[in-house]
């Protein structure tokens, strides 16, 4: 019979597919004690699942690529290090051999034990790492339990119905054929909806009432969007699923349309739409859109989860290949914006800053390491023989900064020089603008630069002083703030005035609804995910440049969120 | 025989006195086994051994008060919560009862046991955890063989020099008379330094080879400020000692005739000087010092270190006392200021946010939390019935924000009226200025306020994107950086413009070096702790303000930190 029930849509999409339940799960183990001689084949039995948990991981790992390596990755890498955590597992080896436990209640007696210790410290902060313990206790002891052939078990066509998933879990369900997930708990906030909306798998939470009556193979019909939920679809509910699917369709096939058509307003003016990339997957997509360049490549993943650094040959060949890639448009080649909240292993970051986003980050932490940071400048110098290169710095503050890179700039260049070695004549140097100081001070270092662009993600981050990842805090973070306008529209005046192109490289780009805005402020330069770019094309095509510039004043007399949301409206 | 060595200075102050040098201590002890018959009388040696730790550290907390309380204070907190872990003392009696270890060697054991948890993280956060654990271990060991009398074992007139300090000693070996601390490692942005520059008692950090060279007993001279160290110092050495403490004793006779005098420049400008105050004491030392009024009254200490809330009464007497206690100048009132950076037990702040400085703090926390928060409204509305008050408001973003604050203030009162109990009639309303955005959008939001206080300390910060407390970027802070000045500029301007009174509450307005700068802004209202009033005073009185003025559009024409020192040094 059909019920229509309704959750907290949190990744858009709708979808069509049998429940399959997945109760909550506690380790509920029977106390099994092993005989002496059985000791060395428990032990066994033990580390081929340890094993089989590390391979899992580890295939995970592989199968993720651009910015969802970057977000799940550290998930996987944090269960991949509690695995082998030598205090795990020789209390688990103890317990076997010496408690004459069986495997499982070795397992559950370790969990135990560590959890206390986790709870015993009475703070959200070990409570987050109890639950990362549950969670690989989990996939151990699903090891344990493993038929061959159990993975294969196909999910293809489900809607997973839980009590909470993991954002390392997503990934893994997707490319097991799930097409969609209901959970009980979590916010739209959290890691898992965001990386739910970047793999496109729609998404409704808040479901506790579904869970409670779904069973295995009933059909289920979800709007990721609206969080409307129906179980047992009825003739009418699958008329408007097609009917949506076809819409949807229709919309995809009118935007790729938009694939070779100019980024140009109503009323004439040129558009330049940049892509953010940090994979090759990322460039080939910029380049099949018709991108006008990379706006920004972010180095990271070269450095992260791994313990040497990379040397100059192997940056200025990943370097190249980029430039490359691109046959022409320019690349804009962001140095290394490594910090405490990245998944660095190479010791390069600070552990434990008690504030990571105001800590030793981005630039700050390439001054502290030259000989890096100049093995890196001289890879892209290389790099930039091949075809145009703008150098991007992240987190510049001052200009004592700025001239600390251009002096450190040289010296690559007279490196490569001594080495007779081929270096790019011309590479245009800019300042990635996130810090509020360096948005307020431009005018002080606009002269040792020949581009700006500005990081809005952070930039809005220590405008408003409020964490972007903090979940409680979401009401709070937005860019449609009256100080934000304003300072994105001095920025972009200045630069006018100074000759000096300005961009916007945070997801605020990425957002078609911005587009009036941004262009009412007198933004050209837009760098974003090639995921939406026709999607903002088509936005700008829409809109009438000059129209908009003149409404700019009314813009900028909003008082508040409301009064910037009410002007868009009316855009 | 003299010897002259070097340090780096972290508090200023010379001193003299006899070395006591204390090793780095590690816990070495013999393993000792005890017989069945005495694990009672162990676990009891064990027991008062725990108890006298956790009386000493209670005692310590009793002793300190105000500013100190607030920063001593956590250390001393998170020690007592160690000792109280379930985990380290039912760890402790199992050795004992059941391994039959001596109370020495439990206590070994079981700090290598957590240690080595805390190692296997392989976090630099929990290391440090670590050293709370070993100086808690310390104490209990200490206790277990203290002789009665030892506590009172004099230190009068000594110089101790050891490994390192940490922040939680200093109060106590001050109270026990020790006149300076030499360590040989530690940063002079450390807890311990920025503890012993406002005990006042001379530190001198990096000093290995003295620790090398000293014996107990020798005669040090040692000048916290430039970092000198004399061993055995000669007849001249002694005549320069003199010399500077009659120097420093001359400079405050001057001071304290400031006691009395006007805060007004050379031509005639009337500077108001209010107090930073979170104890009765230093109310009272306002008072005395003739300052204008309480410019901040942090409201925290009501609420940190307690598990209950303090309800209205307790509330209103404790301002009331503040009111009358500045008899008829007016006080402003800050409402609380909790974060998870604090040491808040009542559960009121979230633990373990990713960066706390950009979380759920100020008034965010009391927003969320609207009981709580009519409750201080109403206590501060009851005690401006005796007396001017004003109101403050820590951490506004935005107008939304400011008209959620204002209508709760109306529902307080019209709970009192309800109640028929008296309000002050009259009670000032004020935003503390300290996020960006809000700093840039007054303009949107001033019509809701009677004054405005700038946090410098938090606005810094956050116009940086640099951790206050961050040692690795002691450089990178400082409000003398083009963008900070600028935005202090047009916060006075536009003040003076709308007739709304702007004063500096953080510690730039505490330091008398910059005074010519906040003058030439347009500074006319400052806020400081009463420990350097009358240096403020003595700066201002030797200023001319409307020379400073006319100097103040080359001082914001400075590019670089460089600029606005020279511009000082000419000032």
């Amino acid at each position: 019979m059909r019920r229509a029930l309704h959750g907290q849509g949190a990744s858009r999409g709708i979808a069509l597919g049998r429940v399959r339940v997945r109760q909550p799960q506690g380790l509920v183990v029977e106390e099994t004690r092993i005989a002496a001689e059985e000791i060395p084949g428990e032990l066994r039995r033990l580390h081929r699942a340890l094993d089989a948990a590390r391979e899992e991981l580890a295939g995970l790992r592989r199968r993720l690529h651009g910015a969802l390596a970057h977000e799940v990755g550290e998930f996987l890498d944090l269960h991949a290090m509690i695995l082998d955590d030598p205090e795990l597992l020789q209390g688990l080896d103890d317990l076997i051999a010496t408690g004459r436990y069986g495997a499982d209640y070795a397992l559950k007696l370790q969990r135990d034990r560590l959890a206390a210790v986790f709870e015993a410290m009475d703070d959200d902060y070990f409570r987050s790492r109890r639950e990362d313990l549950d969670h690989v206790i989990g996939r151990v002891h699903a090891a344990l339990h493993k038929r061959a052939g159990d993975a294969r078990t196909g999910l293809a066509g489900e809607i997973m119905v839980c009590e909470s998933v993991a954002p390392s879990e997503l990934a893994e369900l997707q490319s097991r054929g799930v097409v969609a997930v209901v959970a009980a708990s979590g916010s739209p906030l959290s890691h898992a909806a965001i990386l739910a909306r970047s793999l496109h798998m729609p998404m409704v939470l808040g479901a506790g009432e579904l869970l409670a009556q779904a069973n295995d193979g009933d059909a289920l019909m979800l709007d990721g969007g609206s969080g409307e939920l129906v179980l047992e679809p009825d003739a009418d509910d699958l008329r408007r699923y097609h009917a949506e699917r076809e819409r949807l369709a229709r919309e995809q096939a009118q935007l790729a349309k938009l694939r070779h058509r100019r980024t140009r307003t109503r009323d004439g003016v040129d558009i330049r739409l940049f892509a953010n990339a940090e994979s090759r997957e990322d460039v080939a997509e910029a380049h099949a859109l018709g991108a006008d360049g990379i706006g920004l490549y972010r180095t990271e993943f070269l450095f992260l989860r791994r313990r040497e650094l990379p040397d100059e040959e192997e940056q200025f060949l990943a370097y190249r290949d980029l430039v490359l890639g691109m046959a022409g448009r320019p690349v804009t080649i962001r140095t290394l914006d490594l910090g405490a909240d990245k998944a660095d292993h190479t010791g390069l970051s600070l552990r434990g800053e008690p504030n990571p986003a105001l800590g030793l980050r981005g630039v700050r932490l390439s001054l502290a390491h030259p000989e890096l940071f100049l093995t890196q400048l001289r890879a892209i110098l290389r790099a930039a023989a091949y075809g145009p290169v703008r150098l991007l710095v992240p987190m510049i503050g001052s200009r004592e900064e700025m001239l600390q890179v251009t002096r450190l700039l040289e010296r690559a260049r007279l490196d490569l020089e001594a080495r007779d070695q081929q270096a790019g004549r011309r590479i245009e140097l800019g300042a990635m603008i996130e810090v509020p100081a360096a948005a307020l001070a431009l005018p002080d270092f606009v002269d040792l630069l020949d581009f700006v662009s500005v990081g809005t993600n952070d930039l809005v981050q220590y405008l408003l002083a409020v964490d972007r990842n903090h979940e409680l805090l979401s009401g709070l973070y937005t860019p449609r703030h009256p100080a934000v306008l304003r300072v994105l529209s001095e920025l972009f005046a200045y630069g006018r005035r100074r000759s000096v192109p300005v961009a916007v490289c945070g997801e605020m780009a990425g957002d078609p609804a911005n587009v009036p805005l941004l262009l009412a402020l007198g933004l050209r330069d837009f760098s974003l995910h090639p995921s939406t770019l026709l999607e903002v094309r088509r936005a700008v095509r829409a809109c009438d440049f000059a129209r908009l510039r003149r409404r700019a004043a009314s813009l900028l007399r909003a008082h508040d969120r409301d009064g910037i949301e009410r002007w868009l409206r009316r855009a």
